[in-house]
This record gives C-alpha cells, structure tokens and sequence, in this order.
C-alpha cells in the first residue's frame, strides 16, 4: 500500500445525479417526507449558502451571526434507524434531489467494505485517509465563487458503527480508535476549506456510534418503521399489478402492522419487499395465479424483523 | 500461497446433478415439501428466469416491476434448524431436483472446512477470494442467453455461522471479520453478474449470522423436529426390514417424540438414523434377533440431542 | 519518527490572545462567572506570581508559608462536566482574560488527537515526550525575572480521558500506561522549572482519568447544564436576530429546561446552539419566516443529550 | 518441524493386543458389562464387517440398507463421564477383547500431551495431521479383502476436551479451531477409506467438545460412579490380601458410597484404589498390621472427588 | 538497553537525611505517631541491630532465639492506607529522623515511574533488577562490622500496586509477573546479605499487592484519614497566619470532618493542604482579604475526596 | 537458551539433610503430627520399597498385588492449605527426618521463581524442561539395586498454582499450557524410570491445579491454622524467654484464637511468629521490657490473615 490505494479499493461504485433510476426510487420512499426535506436542505446549504443568506434578508433582515450556527456545522448528517427503515434507500437516492433543485451535478461515493481493512496495522487509518484525499481533491474542483459550487460530492458510510465505533469501549483496538481518529480529520478538513461535499452515515446503532463522531454530526435523522399508511403505499404498489387491492389489500397492511398483544412493531420496509412479496409470489409460481386470501395468509406466517435494540433515546 | 489455492483446499468434494444416490437421498427426507419446494423454485429462477417471466404474463399481465423485487435478490440462501433437522441433507440433494426440472447440470461445492485458515492474517480473506473467484469462472462459461444457463453452481456453507459470524459481537477478531467481508463481496459479485450460482448456508445459530450476511439473504428456511408421520416414515424404512411394524413400530415413533410433562422435544432426524437404529441392532447383534419390545426398551432409554438454544424468532 | 515530530503531528493549531475574536466568545459564555474567575487566577499566577504576594502583604502579613500551598501546586487544571456544558468554549478563550489582565501575550496548543498515536509500541510516549518538549523550549524563553513572565502557553488536552485514563484499569494496555506515565513527566518537568506554561485538561469522565493525574490537578473545575438564566442569555443572542423575543422566548427557555416527571436535565449548551437553531431555522427555510409558535413546538420534539453519567461526585 | 514429526512425539507409547496385562485388568472392570459388550461391538465391526452381514442374513434377511446405517458411522467412539470412572482403563484394555474375540493383532495409540503443541501458529494442526498420517499408513496395510482385516489400529484421545473443545466458545483461539479442523479431516479421512481404524475419545466435558466432532460419534457412551456391587468388588480384591472380609469390607463399602443427607455421590473407582487404600496401608505401616476398624474410619474421613459439573445430560 | 541502566531512569532524586527540609516536614505530620515510631525501630534495627540485643540483655537475658523472629525478617514495611493520609510523606521523612537517632546518614531513592517501563518484554524485569544492583552496590559500602553500620539506603517504592499486583489475578501479563519475580529475588537478596538498606512501599491498594511481595513485608502499617486533633493543627498551622482562629477555626474542623448522615469520613490531608486551603486564598485574592465566614462556606461546598474501598481488612 | 540452563537459574539453593537446622525446625512444627508421618513414609517409600514388602511379609503375607497400589502411585505429594499454615516449613525440613530414618543424604531443591520463565514462547517448556532433567540425572546416579537408593531427591514447587494453574480456564495461555505439559512428562518421566525423586508442591488454592497435575499426585496434605495446643506451644517457646507464662500466656492463646461471633479463624503460624511476636518486642524497645498485659493488649490489636477462599473441599 506504498502508492495510492486505487479507487476501487476505497469505493464501492460511483453515482451520479440527476438520473432517472433513483429519482423513481426516491419518489417510492413514502412516509419519510420529514427527512426527505430535511436532508435535502441541509446538502442544499453545502452547495449553495446564498439560498439561506437570501432567505434570512428577506424575512429576518440582520440575522447574519445566527446563520453562522448553521453555516459553520461540519458537513455530517447521521441517519439513524431500524434495519430496513428506508436510512440507506434515502441516502443513495436523495443526491437527486438536491441535483435537481440546485440545478448541479452531484457525485455519491459509497465507502466500500474493504476501507475498514483486515486488521494490519495503520491499515485502516491509510485506507480513510485515502478516502478523504480523494474527496476533497475532486470537491475542490467543483468549489465556486460566491458561496456557489458547479457540483458536489457526497460520501456514504454504510453501517457506519462498524467504522467509526465508541471509543468509550475500553476493548476497543488501537487499530479503530486510529481510524476514528482519521476519520474525524477528515471530516473537519472538509469543514475548514468549506468545500462541497458531504458525508451521511448510515447506523442501527446510534449509540455504538464515537462520541467525538456524532457530536460533529450537523445533524441526527431518525427512522422508523412504515405506519400503516407507509405499508399501504408500498404494498399498493408492488401487489395491484397482481391483481391484489381492495380489502384484500387492506387485510395485508394489517397483517404486517403491530400485532395487540403479540408484538409492538410491525414489517420493516425491506420485510415488506423483499421477504413478502416475494414469498407469496413464489407461492403461487408456476402453477397458480397469486390470490388475495393465500397472500393474507403467507403474510400472517411471517415474522417481521426484530428491531434492533440500542438502548439510546435519539 | 502466492499462487492460486487449489481446489482441493477449498472445496471438500465436487457432487454433480442428475445423479441416482442424491435424488434417493431426496426422496426420503419426509416432511420437508414446504422447503424443497421453495428451495427448487428459487434455484431454478436463478438458472432460467423465463420461468418466472413466462408465470407472470399468464397470470398476472404487466406485473414486470413487482417480479423484479424477486430477480434482484441475491443468490444466498440460509437453511436454519436445529442439528439433525436436514437441513445439510436438503443441500446436498435439492440440486438433483433443479437438475432434472431444468433438465441441466448442477455442480455442487461443499466450502471446505479449511477456508477458516488457520489464523494467518489475511488467510481467510484470500481463500474465501479463491472460492468465489473459482466459482465465478465455472458459473460465467455456464451463462446462456435469454434467461437461460446451460447449468449452474450452488456452494455450499455447512455450518455457516463459523465462517460467517456476526460483526455485532465486540470481541470479534479483526481476520473473521475480514473474512465476512470478503464473503460479502463475493455473493455481492456474484449477483452482480447474473451468473447461475447460488450459494446456501446452513446454520444452527441463525443469530449468530453477521447482519450484513443475514440481510443479502433471498430466503431463510427454517428446519424443525421431525413430527409423528415424519419419524413414522423414517422408521418404519430403518425397521421394516428388520421385521417391526404394526404396533411396535407405533410405539416406537411415540416413544421418540416429545413426552408431556418431561421434554418438549423429540428425536431429530438424525437421533433417529445415527443413534437409535444403531442402537437396536448392535444390542442384538450377534446372537439374538431385532425383537420389538426391546426395540421400544432401548428408545426410552436413549435421550434425544437436546436443542440448541438460539433465543431468536425465525 | 526518527527525527523530531513536526509541529502539525502535536497541536491541531496555534492560537494567540489577545484578540477579538477570543474575547467575544468569552463573553458569551454566561453563567460559567466563577469558572472564568477561578480559572483565570489561578492562570494569572502562574505568569506572575508577584501578584499573589502583593495581596498577602497588603491583608496578611507573613502568611508566606500558607502561600506557598498555591505557587507549589503543579500546573495543570482539569475541567470536568457534561459534553455541551463549555468546558471547552472556556479553555479556548480564557486565554484572553489572562493575557489582557497580565498585559502579555499567551500563546494556547490544543493537542492534536495526532498525539495518541496509532497504536505502535513506545509511539505515544515519543509524542508526549515531543509534545512537551516543545512547550518546555517555548515557556523557557518566556520566563522572566521577579516572578514575572514575558508570556505563558497553555497546552489543551481535549477529551483527555483518552490520553490519561486509569492504571486502574486491569486491561489497560501497556501502551497507555506508558503514555499516562509521559504525560506525568512532563507535567512535573514544568512544575519543577517554575515556567509559564499550564496545561488545561477537558473531560465528561472525571472518574477515568488516572488517579496520578488528578492528584497532581491543582484545581478541579466542574461545569453544570445551562440554568434558565443561562439558556434565556443564549437563546435571545440567537433568536432575538430572528425576531423571537418575550413570551416565545420564555416559551422557548421554558421548553428546553427539565421537564417535571419526564427528565430531569435540560438542553446543554451545544444542544442549544448546534441543534435546536439550525433545526427552527432549516424548518422555516427557504419558504417561510421563523414563526414563534412553531420555533416552540420544534424545541419540544427534540429531545436534549443525555447526561454521561460517570458515577463520582466532584 | 519441517520433517515428519517422530512417532514419540506423537504418542506416548504402543500397546499390543492380545496381551495378558491388559487382559486382566479389563477382567477388573467390574459393572462396566454394558460399555463393554457396546464398545467391543463397535470396534469388531470396523475390522470384520462380515460378521454383521452373516447375523443379518440369518435373523433379517434382505435388511442391507439399514445395516448400512450403522457401517457408514465414522470410526469414533466417545466415552464421557466423572473422573476416575473407568474411562481410561476401560479404553486402554478393550483391545484385547477385540483382539481375541476376531483373532488379530490390534495396536492401541495413546496420542502424546505433546499433540497439543505449544502454541506456535499452525503446530497443533501439523502435529493432528502427523497423527492422522500415521494411523492411516499403518492401518492402510492392515485392510484386508471381503470386509475383514488383517489387523487394526486404535487411537486413545485422553482428556479429549482440551483438544476438541467447542469452537462454540467465542474466545477460542484460531490455533485450537485449526486444531480442531485438522481433527475433523483425520477422522473424515480415516472413514472415506473404510480401514480398520478407530479413534476413542475420553473426557469428563462431553459439552465442551466441539459439535462437529460429537455429531461425528458414532456413539458415546456414557460412565457413572461405581455402585455398592462394583464398589465391594473392587475392595475385596484389594483388602482380602490384607485380611479385610466380612462385616468390615461391607462397612468399607458402606463407607465409601453416597451418604444420606451428606453427599449424594460415592468414592470413584480411582478414590477406592489410589486414595483410600493406600492411606489404609500406609497408616498402618511399618509398626501394624491392617485393622479392619481403623480402615473404616480412615474410609470414613476421606472425601470424594467432587463429581464435574458438566451441565449436560447423556 | 545493553549498557547499564542510568541512575535518572531508575530513580527520580536522591534525598539524604539528616536534613532541615525534612525534619520540618516530619514534625507537622501529626497524629502518626505510632507509625513514625514504629518505623523510625523497623529501620534502625536494620542500620544497627546491637540496640536490640542491649536492650535483650538488660530486660530479657537471654531472649536471644526469639530475637532471630525480628531480625531475620526482611527489610520490606508496607505502608497502607487512603490518598492524602500522609504514607508518601511519613516515608520521605522518617530517614531523617532514623539518620539523627542512629549518627548517620541515610539515602533515600525513590524509584522512578520508568521503572514500569514501557511495555517492552523484559524491560520492567531489567530496570528492577538494575535498581536493587544499584542499592545492593551502594548499601555494601556502607555496611559495617559488629551489627552497626556507617549508614544506610532507602529506597520508596509509590503506587507500589501498580509495580507489585497480585499474581492471582489471571488477566496479569506475562511481563508484569516477571517485574513481581525480579522485585521478590531483589528483596531477598538484600535480606540474604543483611545489608543496611530497607524498602518502603506505600500503596492505596493494599490487596493489590501480590501475595508473595505481602508475605516477605516485615510491617504492614496502615494510616487513615486525620481525626479532629490533626486537622486542627494542619489548619491552625496554615490559617492562623491568615488571620483565621478560634471559632472560626473550629468551625472548620468541623466543616472538614464526617458529616452525620451524608457522609462518613472527613478530609484527607492533601484535601486540607491542597484543596480547601487554595481555594479560600483564590477565593480572596486579589481585592479581598480571607474573611472567616467566607472560609466555612468554602470548606463547607468542597466534597472530600471519596474513600479508595478496597475491601481488605488490615 | 541454546545451551543448558545453569542451576542458579533453575533452583534458588541446594539443601542437603541429615542438617541440625532443618532437625530444629522440624521439631518446632507442632500439631502436625499426621502431616509428618505421612509424608515421611511416602518419601521413605521411594528410597526404600523393601520396607512396605517386608511388612506386608511380616503382617499380609502375599499381599503384593495390593502393594502395587502404592509403589506405582507417581512421586508427588501435594501440600494445600492456607497461608502461613506451615506447608513450606514442612516441605523444607521433612527430609530430615527421612534422611535419618533410611541412613541416606537427600538433597532439596526448591524451583527457582525463575522457571516460570517471563512470557517468551518456549520459555516455561525449556525451563521446566531442564528442571526435570537435572533432577532426573542427579537421582539416576543415586539409584541403587533391590530396590534401596543410596540417596534422594526432593523437589519443592512453593506456590505451585502459579507453575501448574488450571487448564480448565479458558483464558489460559498456550505458554502457560505448555508449562503444565512439561511439567507432568517430567513427572511421569521420573515415576517410569522408579528413581529415588519426589516432588513436593505446595498451594493455597489447590482448586487451581491443573486437574491432570492433580490426578497424578500421589497424595494430597491438607493443613489448618494452629489449633489452641499448636498456638500455646509455639507461644511459648517465643515468649517464655521473654518472661511470659502462665495466665499471660493462656490470654494470647486465647487472643490468637477464633473469637465468637467475630471471625471463626484464629491466627496463622507465621501471624504468631512473624507479626505478633515482633509487634510485642518493637512495642517495648528500646526503653522497656516486655509486659504480659501490653502484649495480650497488641495481640487483641492485630487481626489475623484472613483466610484464602478456594471454594474446594480436601
């Protein structure tokens, strides 16, 4: 690892907005409206801070120094969820968003598995040092003038406690604290050039999260699991081309919400698209149509995810 | 092992399908129709994905984005039940099944044991890399054109949660969890390239599976204890020939279930084949005759395995 | 690291007082008064002992044995509390309040995070070692004749826990141990030259700091949660720009304070600045003014951070 | 260790059957009639075949394929129980059943303490794989034709636990997992090739070996304390040289079993002969001559070995 | 480390008695009478073991055999007890006072923290045993003919805990077992030569002292927090110069002891000197003189350290 | 370590008996009695088996099968008991006794702390090694025909848990388990080649050796703390000389014993002699005399060694 780690190595593909594919796939993430706006302003603000500055003369003229709170948040935003609660499906689709309302090219860099390493020492350290660099090279590129960049970058730490896991864990290996550690200069090195770029971590386990991580986070969005309105969305969707819809759709969001007196939480997004639907149409191929009470009953035999308990408030 | 590993150090044996002992094999594991079924049907999509397709404009015009949820899953399959429940049997014969309704051939891989390594950093990474990079090749001269291969590969992962651990667990040592890493990427690649390869893992420990394995499932089967008419059908193959039927035979599918008020479980499958049976005939070997009520004796007297406890809901 | 660690390896950055920019976020800190005052004394001694003799002559005359308690105390001042309750905004600008009132310049080193190594054998001894044989050389020019200093540094340890935690700790690796046993050193080498350089340690763990540490603290300076006062000072900086002010403003004060029944902490200061104004903010954002009411509401859904609990008294 | 590993570092010694020594002492192992009778049968198979065949013919005619279920069972008997139940001796003498009653040389060997290596990476696994070499090698040339041999080996795994225990345990060691895979192999390897080998394992923690290799048994038999009959036994041929018969060996037996509302376990078979009747000979020499009473109350004042707390059943 | 170790990485100064400093220092620790005694005898018999026998022959003639029970003892004295009770400062003084009883002078070296080295295998062993050389090489010159001798070496082990640990606790390194070993060897070969040197070992932990280091100690001496007597004259001794007496002092010997139902001990010395007495000067300086009141408020806010519970009784 | 290790590395001295001062030490051992007798006999039985056959000749003609029993036990005796209980005193002069009683010299020689060697790989093995080596050579050339030896050896392991801990702990060091190796091929290595050796190892936690170093000791000295007799001697013979009896003397026998309803164990052997007695003679020097009262007064003072809990019956 004396040269430069190649691209390959530290991404796991890269991503480019606008584009049809996840601008479709954003639109059917139902239900998340909260951080959907959420996030998209706050990547908005990245690349474009004239938008806040034309915002707060039109309606709170002199407001410059609270602006700064907002302004000078390093540019991490944490999501914080439940499997299958739609963190990741948000993150890899909402650059298109923020593409198309800045009118700008975004880039995703999806950090890949390999940056935590195999365990060599300094490994993981070079790896993400690597990252970075990489990043705020190609970010500086697209820096403009006049607090408006051509173009952003976002990177996307899936199963980010894995990488970035407390450092109040006494066990914790000299190896990961010495990656946190790289990780968090990035980070700021980010912030203090200001470029356009950004970085969203994906977790189950706020908690497992380093403190000096998430007290850098500009800001912390949570994610349940699908309400009934959610579900019915969703099922709709993926069920009516089969011919399900009705009462029998109705049936099916109940038997994949909470159960009284069984259990507190309901079908996950991805329990929904990818346990359900495929369970009941492989129920039916090759031989048989798919049927509503058959699709009731299959989901009825399901049991959705456990969640994950953390143990944290948000 | 600078050089490629070769195949006997990462695969126990090569098993080919069709093939007259497996589909014998098949045949007598009783009780297991939900699971052969759907193991078959989601193998067989991955070797012709007309099926599906052809299914769906039969019964279900114009569902093409519901099918997709099922064709982009990806190839892994995790079989999970308690020891002696099958479930390796069920792997080592399903493709005799694929084989012969594809009317192709299937190669099965059993993992071998020595993929663990031996500790070496960095061993287990490389040779699970040989593993997929071998079945990557023989899968890619199988793919066909339109959906249909002219055979396929199925690995198998016997006693998977040794390879495949969770990364939850804190104390996890940094080479395992570069191996589930490189496991990761390597079903990952395969799905990518729509190759005719599946993998199946079988496990005991369903909880102990890494998240990230768990979640890339297309499927998770779950095996239980054999019930009445299922030790009925096993013993009465095993003792038949040896001359006890009737009543003695129903006395002896009793005594190996559960017993009110002192156990809640009975035999497995293998407790029935590998020790009671055994049991009987070494007891009257070599001077007396397999009588039945002594048969009926020492099945009281044998203590099915007890079950492994994992504390987690299918 | 045969040659000398450069200074970027060591301090994040170099800062110098007085300056303006210090000495308006002092001011900001409200409610911390007898910190700032505390701190600052006990600072000011160490540049210009004379100070404290003058004040014995003019009230106690020949109490200078009782003095000497103070002037042997070793040079280093731990400030301990809740992560947000600006333990750091002090260390970083009390500086100026020193410098201004002694009339010299004071040069402050924040540590660099650099400086717990990788995990190398003897790496953060050398570093530590470096670490204060640079502010040794620095302070030694500083040093004047009469008790009175030219100038002084200060050296910030920043989540020192980190760095000093405790030998009691039966796993604590080797590595550490050494490290905690440079740092006393190097804390004792100042004390015994008498030079004009302190150092300040932050932490939210008071309890985990070496006992060798803590007991050569020469003072322990702890920090609360922002009280209503506090919060309505910070609050009507911030929002008042926004026109948010009386009734909402008490509002606002009100709703970030400890709930009766539900929590009995409020929001800390970062919670106050980092979250909940960028979150009322980026809700108006871009389409609509700040609005008190909803300001109100948004501070009630946002749940404070919750308190470290560390399990010792001051 | 890179040429073959010696025979004497492999196993402690080589023993010969039939031999008159362990003849008798296998005559002296009273109450283990069943052990016995099960663990003669197992190993007469494994070098005669045909004698099952012949029993089969002549008692259930045409039942060859569930004799296969006992033929097809790897060559690896556990024997599990307390200390000093019999275990060892039964295992270190059963041969020369074997070897009378099939009227061939059978060659017993104890694997070296030694096998276990010293903790270098990779030892144990070369060491296991010299064993299993070995075994192979010589019993290769001991197959014969039709099912009967002209020899066979038996390899003695004392305290088997400390080499095959549970890669359940999470802290286990890479080295013991690879120790235990080698394991694994030889006995896989010893079955493929159907020779006249057998492995016995002894432990008193039959939960702590490995699952893999208990799923491999072919059967485990289970050992318990000796009981009033097999305790007077014992005692008489010990005390009547020394004049010890009657009333008094009855008391000795009384003695050395359960006591009510005490203890709910007896004196194991080694408390009898290397604790209890030593400490009898010795306090009477060298001034007296063995008194019954005083041999009682020396009975009386020795504790058992306390029973291992396996916390599994059979 | 080829070459001998320096004095400066072995010990931290060289103190010599008699001396002004300490003879001061010796007579404000009040209240530990029965421990300077007593040590004061334990050293001087070492330095002059004729007193012992005078004093035989004067009131016990011929007591000579149970004399041998004193002086064969080794030259080790444990002193025990909480931070801040005065053990560090009793044993850098008492030489001082054994050096004017006996007409001699007294070294005393206290170890360094290096000597703990830093990790590396063999080191602590190294440093240890470079330490006793030096204090075997010096004591043998000063030892002198006919019991008495022309002086004497103290050296002071501080935190002896984390030097001597248990060896019971199963977690100990390799290389700190290996320190216990070489500190064992080094008292007894001190012992062995009878030479006049002696160690001090002072430790908060009593029952972290390994077993075998505890069993070697001549004395165990323990000190506890200052009862109301002490703290009078500690206070008197440092407040009477400020003006402070009477009831306004009483008022802090009170403020500073246990409390009825909040707390059950007082403060430590160091608490006293450190803490409480900096804090009312701080409090004052620079406008203020020290006003009596204001000082019981003071000591009334300050919590006492908390006791170190360690769970052995003496 | 490439050439044999020296003997001051391996033993801390070589003591040779028949000696007046081990005589002495011996006959201060009171209470012991059952203790002595044993162990010389198990020791007297290795140099000269003729005895036992002569007795059983003389009382149990024709009773050499029972004889067996005790010749072919392994040469190890294990001490355990608590701290101060006199197992090292009596290790240390019992081969006096034997010496006289065979007419023989016996040569003791006590394991080096040193052979637990500092952690190296190998390191313990090659020590342990040689140990047994050395021993193994040294008792070769005092062997001597008809089973009578023209000497003896005697190895003492003090404080052999440390040397031969536990297997059954997990977290045992590969380094650790291959000492225990080594340490039970040299037993057995003696016991094969019936040399006139023996090794005596001593514990307070007996529970902690290792089961299969257990299993093979020959027999197994428990020892208590000094009853009222045992005290009142040893009390006696110290403070006689020093003019108490009587009355006196029966309070600190009293004072030394289990007090009701406050402790159940009174002081250790080495508490009377190493603490109390010295605590007395101190008190009074250098300016009075002994007084009965004063030291019943120190006697009630002193708390005796709290005993060593092992959770282990005898």
């Amino acid at each position: 690892m004396n040269a430069r780690t190649a691209f390959d190595d530290l991404f796991e593909r890269r991503l480019t907005y606008p584009d049809f594919e996840p601008q479709a796939r954003l639109a059917r993430l139902v239900g998340l409206d909260v951080q959907k706006s959420r996030l998209s302003k706050i990547l908005g603000l990245l690349v474009n801070s004239n938008g806040l500055e034309a915002w707060a003369n039109r309606h709170h003229g002199g407001a410059q120094a609270t602006l700064e709170a907002i302004l000078r948040r390093p540019p991490l935003v944490v999501l914080a969820g439940d499997v299958g609660s739609g963190k990741t499906e948000l993150a890899e689709t909402i650059g298109d968003s923020v593409a198309r309302q800045e009118g700008i090219d975004i880039t995703l860099l999806p950090l890949s598995l390999s940056t935590r390493g195999q365990g060599r020492v300094g490994e993981m350290t070079l790896l993400l040092s690597a990252v970075f660099d990489y990043a705020f090279e190609q970010a500086s590129r697209l820096k403009g003038g006049g607090g408006r960049s051509r173009g952003a970058i976002i990177m996307l730490v899936d199963e980010a406690d894995a990488l970035a896991q407390s450092r109040e864990n006494a066990q914790m290996h000299h190896e990961d604290r010495a990656g946190v550690n790289a990780f968090i200069r990035g980070i700021d090195r980010l912030a203090n050039a200001r470029l356009p770029a950004a970085v969203i971590m994906c977790t189950n386990r706020l908690s497992a999260l380093d403190p000096a991580v998430r007290r850098r986070a500009a800001d912390v969005l949570t994610f349940d699991r699908p309400n009934d309105e959610q579900r019915r969305f969703v099922l709709q969707h993926l069920m009516s081309p089969l011919g399900i819809n009705g009462p029998h759709l109705e049936a099916l969001v109940a038997a994949t919400g909470p159960v009284r007196g069984t259990r507190d939480y309901g079908f996950t997004f991805s329990d929904l698209t990818q346990r359900l639907v495929p369970s009941i149409i492989l129920d039916a191929y090759p031989n048989s149509p798919v049927v509503g009470q058959r699709a009731i009953d299959i989901a009825r035999s399901i049991l959705p995810t456990p969640p994950f308990r953390d143990g944290e408030q948000r």
